[in-house]
């Protein structure tokens, strides 16, 4: 008998008692029918499981800063790459072709190593998050307010769908380990063996924190009477499965975060100007056959309506009824040259089959491929009618009338799309937002006038447009692909829900805060120094200072030193910026920004750096930037400047010898009026040891 | 017999027919019980007022800028200042002392201008928010991903609860005024002659855009049930009111936002550090007896709970008791002297003391007040027994037992407070999380360790914490103070929504989108020029262009110019920059960014701006700035550098003869290696005529 697929709970892989094998669900290979798992979570004790997240996975999560939780993604999408073969292997029983399981499989490690390199350079390396700019609350500067993001206290569950068990499990997985939330998997049945064999080679990799990452396979109908303030789910799956779940209190009243992707009526707009015969009509077409194909259709970003103008629609069908033929070949995955699979179960071709037949009815017209079950390429090189295995053929359905609910509600989720023609871009736009909230809408145009046009009419309704034309169409990452670094998700029919968009899901994670205090309590919060905290510019240099020595508060006071005309000229001279404010009197003065000559704002950055650096070989490497900086008050000659530079942040690299250093400088003039204020970026060594001899 | 209370809806203002007056509901003075207004919105169609902000409201809202909105703004927190006697007036009415109504109008009137003044420092002045960094999705640069926000199409729909009529309403229409989101306020029935009577002002100062904004001024039903996508609803009030409005399919599955904001069992934890005689007791003492006065205690952010260290318990509740003794006078706010008005009504008063007595019930001991009816002082300077008013005396319990469930999560919505006593840090942690999420904790500490203890087992748990210590007690706005700049909102029970917090507010009116494209598209879409798009680097000198000329794309590309081991010396010596990569070989050499000796970062910059400046008066004003200055490649003597400068943002001021160019510079070498890249800052007239002569 087939094993059960075990759990990975509380630290140890589980089963059900033998006596459960009866219950358990059977999954079967989408080509052919063979069994391929059974599934059940008989006596699984949930509630300690996410209590285990909530303790141990918080606790060990909790010692790592971003940076150490974003090495440890890299290091798993190393230990995933090494050994994807195998799940290559197990990935073609779902019924995914080689490209299919690659979009899965390398997809998924992808987003690991996207949120690996973002964590590193986006965020620092501490556990808090500052948020926005400091605001000054009162008129002495001696209380401020700040926004700090800490991460959740409890666990992130992540209910995810039958489609891509890889890529939908470690897009959420990534963000929340980021974040520092335990998360706790909970797979679609049909394919959740895939996504236990990935959990099992990572946890194979000891990389994981103890209670970092659980995974229930099978059912878990109870799941929601357990969660509580603090925990969130981030759900993949179906409209009407997300609206009972958010009905529950746990939801609705215990504060439980609850973020929503489902599948959506998505639409592909050919734009006014993409005629037969341009660039972008055939990317256009390209785009919507691979789209209808790719995972046979399978994807909740996949275009579900092809809205194109009135007197191109002839044209449209035409080649995308060419293009299949010439490309598509409907197969078992692991057959040479099938392109596209089947659907992943019976069950799914049934539904598919159904929903195609309410679109008929409302008024489809279906003119390329046909509900009858296709021939089939074998693996054994033979072609015919394959009754055990969830195909279909890919399908367009053609609408006269545009205003039907059925094109814009129902969904075929298989190789299934509509073709309906538009009139002007209003009528287009209008189309699009019946669809009630997408995940995706591309446009093809070379025309910015009917992007911008399209846009203000479509993007409220959408969380992706992309605008494809004939300088993008070949490195285009196509309609149907969530890229790490975009947010994924739509309003309304969509969900409601936002997840990836890079740092954006990591935030999702945690929750968002406004601190009020003093500059002292606000750098001891925040870990960065703030204006009116206390300075330490006494004692040695800090340029002299290692990683290791330096603290925030540690500051230079310079000398002042004075202005004089000739050195404005001589900086003229030298630099070629002879610009009339700093050269001609008469000129300068009619300037509403000055008094008269004044000097160059590069004069003034290149003297503070002059005035505040250690020259002589230490701990500080470089200069390798400079941010926010602001010109305040101008300088004429016989002015004074002098500059205070204090250590901001400090951010130590866990993969280098050497961190970065931002410092706040601020320039005042003999008045103690500002002059300048701004952030320098140096990079210093760890340890003196580190730095160059 | 007094007039039914008028709404203003599609542009005009409506009062029911006059058979609707007989079940029109009464509406009384909080002090005196006399009858102020009566309330019916019988007949109202709300359809037509929600679909006239749809269409009317986003038409004449889309026409404008975020600038020219927050300049209306402005304006219109002006005429509300000329009028705000007409409003003390009215707000004495309700309840509200001098000081309460100064929150409330005042506090209100100050929201307009923190967001006129955000909206145009921190937004671009132009339709399109761009968020976040440009996301390269391709090798060749030719296809980007960005993030855009933009207005929601539909109507925001605010509901207010009854205890700030003025700044409870203007807190949510500044922002989605500032999104440009029409407004449909809906006042809590007992306070809602105070809401009509600004809106009143506002719509009679000519300045609302037609649609802008309505007020319904009495019960809607079938609100809900006229919602849509693209519609959000922000709504303060009560718990039980919330979950009955979520629970409708509007919210559900009709993707209407749904903001929330209720009123939470706010703590304020005493310090162990702050024992009785420090600076930081004191400061707690009078905040908490603030609190629980102001506004008679009827603020969502009021402290219901004082969690104080064990051993001072005691000395916290003597420093009250005299606190109270000393400064607060409860009665009529019209009264001279008076420090705390009635409830707003007399049932809010018998809901308090039914609150009050459960609170005694779970083991609470009132130890500073009573539940009798208060001696109040009347108008007429004598005091007594008012049995018409709705007061009540200050009180506060004492909770023996910390892990009482009442103590967290019943709420007294009056001058009503508890206080229990803590024996770890962790355990105070512990118990302001029994709150089930707060709007708001407060922190009276002198001790970074402490803020840093508390801060991390809190801060998930609220949407703001107030450190309070003796550097800021003087300054700090206050426990139950929401600021515009700062997020307003909370987890949990505090109803898991967000308001304010500056831009974000106006963010959360908006939709979050990815666009995908070649760099041209992307530029057209956000108004932002993106490397890679046109520019144009033939014809006038873009420093010759006005406002009115100048184009994004236009652009400056320079001669290059050779750095020479003389020009870094000269440089080291004008500017005294002598560090050791400037001038010693061997050891720059070690450095390991460094080939050898390198020209200064500043050197380059300073020569960029004199291979791209045009140097006669003209158009551009001044360069006011500098970001994301980044050094990529180190320039070795013999190399060589050029700039190309290209306008990437152009935004006029609404109130200046000037506005901001930010220009893209980018820096390369003879081997076309990018050596520094950034953003120059400028302002330039609108028009020639406008520059100086």
């Amino acid at each position: 008998m087939t094993e059960i697929l075990p759990s990975y709970v509380r630290g140890e892989w589980w089963t059900p008692e033998t006596s459960a094998e009866a219950s358990a669900a059977e999954v079967h290979d989408a080509s052919t029918g063979e069994l391929v798992a059974r599934v059940s979570t008989e006596g699984l004790d949930l509630g300690a499981a996410l209590e285990y997240a909530r303790t141990v996975g918080q606790g060990s999560l909790g010692e790592l800063t971003f940076h150490q939780r974003a090495v440890l993604l890299k290091q798993m999408a190393l230990a995933l790459t090494e050994r994807k073969d195998e799940l290559y292997a197990v990935s073609s029983r779902t019924g995914a072709t080689k490209q299919d399981s690659w979009v899965d499989v390398d997809g998924g490690i992808g987003v690991l190593f996207t949120y690996s390199g973002k964590g590193r350079r986006e965020l620092p390396n501490a556990k808090v998050y500052v948020d926005g700019a400091v605001e000054n609350l009162s008129k002495d500067g001696s209380f401020l307010g700040r926004h700090i993001y800490t991460r959740l206290p409890g666990v992130a569950v992540q209910i995810n769908a039958f489609n891509f068990p890889v890529w939908g499990s470690l897009e959420k997985f990534a963000p929340a380990f980021l974040a520092g939330v335990p998360t706790l998997v909970k797979p679609a049945t049909p394919t959740g063996y895939l996504t236990e064999a990935y959990v099992r080679i990572l946890v194979e990799s000891g990389l994981l924190p103890d209670g970092s990452l659980q995974i229930v396979s099978g059912s878990v109908p109870d799941l929601f009477d357990h969660l509580r303030l603090g925990d969130l789910v981030a759900f993949t799956g179906s409209a009407s499965t997300a609206e009972r779940l958010r009905a529950h209190p746990a939801v609705q009243t215990g504060g439980v975060r609850f973020t929503v992707e489902t599948d959506s009526i998505n639409a592909s707009v050919l734009g006014t100007d993409a005629v037969a015969g341009t660039p972008e009509f055939d990317a256009y077409v390209k785009q919507l056959v691979v789209e209808m194909t790719s995972k046979a259709g399978q994807k909740c970003t996949a275009i579900r309506r092809a809205i194109v103008p009135e007197a191109s629609v002839d044209a449209v069908i035409d080649a995308v009824r060419a293009r299949i033929a010439e490309r598509v070949v409907v197969g078992d995955p692991r057959a040479e040259g099938v392109t596209m699979g089947p659907l992943a179960s019976l069950t799914q071709r049934d539904e598919v089959l159904r929903q195609v037949g309410k679109l008929e009815q409302a008024g489809g017209e279906l003119v390329i491929g046909s509900t009858d079950a296709p021939a089939v390429m074998r693996t054994d090189g033979t072609t015919g009618v394959a009754s055990d295995g969830a195909f279909v053929s890919p399908m367009l359905l053609r609408f006269a009338d545009a205003s039907s609910p059925a094109l814009h509600e129902v969904e075929a989720f298989g190789p299934v799309a509509s073709v309906v023609g538009y009139t002007s871009l209003a009528e287009a736009a209008a189309l699009v937002a019946r669809g009630g909230g997408s995940l995706v809408t591309s446009v093809a145009t070379h025309d910015p006038e009917v992007a911008v046009a399209l846009a203000s009419g479509i993007a409220a309704y959408n969380g992706r447009v992309l605008f494809l034309d004939r300088d993008d169409a070949r490195s285009s990452t196509g309609h149907g692909s969530p890229l790490p670094n975009l947010v994924h998700g739509g309003p309304g029919r969509a969900g409601g829900g936002e997840e990836l968009g890079g740092i954006r899901a990591v935030l999702h994670h945690m929750q968002r805060t406004a601190v009020q205090g003093s500059p002292e309590m606000l750098t001891a919060l925040t870990g960065v120094w703030h204006a009116g905290a206390a300075a330490r510019p006494e004692g040695e240099h800090p340029f002299r200072k290692s990683l290791a020595e330096l603290r925030i508060g540690d500051q230079v006071v310079s000398g002042s030193r004075t202005v004089s005309l000739e050195d404005i000229e001589a900086f003229a001279e030298f630099t070629g910026d002879t610009f009339y404010a700093h050269m001609d009197e008469e000129a300068a003065a009619a300037n509403p920004f000055f008094p008269g000559r004044v000097a160059h704002g590069y004069l003034l950055v290149s003297w503070a750096a002059g005035l505040f650096v250690d020259a002589a070989p230490g701990p500080v490497l470089a200069n390798y930037g400079l941010e926010n900086l602001r010109f305040i008050t101008p300088v004429s000659p016989g002015d004074s400047v002098r500059v205070e530079l204090t250590a901001k942040q400090i951010s130590p690299r866990e993969t280098d010898e050497y961190g970065e250093v931002r410092w706040d400088a601020v320039l005042k003039n003999q008045r103690d009026e500002l002059v300048a204020t701004y952030d320098v970026l140096t990079l210093v060594a760890k340890t003196r040891e580190a730095q160059p001899a």
